[in-house]
């Protein structure tokens, strides 16, 4: 065993593509295998944090779905990205106008809203509606001097029906309509990573990310010091037009 | 008088923001005094040509409200992407897959659009829900070599009812998603504006636009060897975040 291994205290987990695939009904269906290796890995000893960019729902809609489908996961457990976003809009006094799923909304409860000064994108999935998008738009380029928080750069997700666009996508739309550059809250930023470590108490050289994104899991958590692993379920393509090094 | 200015033979003049602003019950409405500028041009015996990324409707259509609108115009005055589209299509046997207005479709009619080798994007305006950007995404990102073709790359442009995000903010979604680079058959691109200007029979140095976008009029005009006015009219900002020169 080599001793980069042995020094292994802690394993970052991402959730959709490698514990399951989300859509149709009942909310998604588990990846052979996955809840067993959730339980190994607890049984191991060794310290376990889910680190996703999941941002169609409250964390406590998520991790019960996710218990639903049977996996041991309790919210404590789950670093995700619209928490970070509030701290964030907090400590600069930030009021945001949201593009997110209605199910986010209430991660957000705490937060001031009006009379907007920032714009947060989230996967807003059938509220990426054209309507919705010119809004956000019309907030942002009103701006004296735009702000746009997005949750997660992802370019898409595979759901039970197929490939679906991620919130990078219409990040890039907003970027470009307004020429500002988004702050991504959530992975691959550095901040996040290191946050999911904090909570562990496990640094960097010591732990291991799993995920099925070559950018937002692997390469976020190599630039932050980690080794990582890469899935070969979720968005995962074999063929790779365009190469799968950029999905 | 400049030299440059007795050399001049040929105006290009961009429609939407220049002529008339669009969008409301009629289409749109006129820009004060344009209908008489159009007039005046044609009778200064100056050569006229109509260049616009217009993609909501066929030139017919679209011609036929400006007429009703009080415009001096014919179709046969008019560049437009669509055509442009179609001859590039049949020049490399390439079958589209369409995400463009309802309106736009006849322009299309000629075109084998059956198991799709490249995805056309116009300014779809309500077609860009997030279910037909999803399907435009999983056509693009299933072909071994991916081409998509973006009718035109403007950022957003004005509306009676206020800004709206334009074909361009939706090219970079897909493009970032597919990792792919558009090629853009219309304004700024300058085949476009080469095949206006053989139309017109003039030389670029012969030529002037005139439209109030800065990259697809202007820039793309003095790409081409052509002078350039922008006006202060259509989606033309005086305060400027961002930047007027990026919009």
């Amino acid at each position: 065993m080599a001793a980069w291994a042995r020094a292994v205290r802690g394993l970052l987990l991402d959730i959709s593509g490698v514990l399951y695939d989300s859509g149709g009904e009942g909310g998604g269906v588990p990846i052979a295998g996955s809840a067993e290796a959730v339980q190994r890995i607890k049984a191991s000893g060794l310290k376990l944090r889910f680190c996703t960019n999941e941002t169609q729902a409250t964390r406590e809609k998520f991790v019960k779905k996710l218990q639903g489908l049977g996996f041991d996961i309790s919210v404590a457990e789950v670093t995700a990205p619209a928490p970070a976003a509030c701290r964030l809009l907090k400590e600069r006094g930030l009021r945001p106008h949201l593009l997110v799923h209605d199910d986010l909304v209430p991660e957000f409860a705490d937060i001031d809203k009006t009379n907007p000064n920032c714009v947060v994108i989230g996967d807003a999935a059938e509220n990426f509606s054209y309507a919705n998008l010119n809004e956000a738009f019309r907030v942002l380029i009103g701006l004296e001097k735009p702000v746009l928080i997005s949750l997660g750069k992802g370019r898409y997700y595979k759901e039970t029906d197929g490939l679906k666009l991620d919130v990078g996508a219409y990040m890039k739309a907003l970027e470009y309509a307004c020429d500002v550059q988004a702050e991504v809250v959530g992975k691959p930023a550095k901040a996040f990573f290191e946050s999911a470590l904090a909570e562990m108490g496990v640094r960097p050289e010591q732990a291991i990310m799993i995920g099925d994104d070559i950018v937002s899991d692997v390469g976020g958590a190599q630039q932050c010091g980690m080794r990582a692993v890469q899935v070969r379920t979720g968005k995962y393509r074999q063929i790779s037009p365009p190469s799968d090094a950029l999905c």
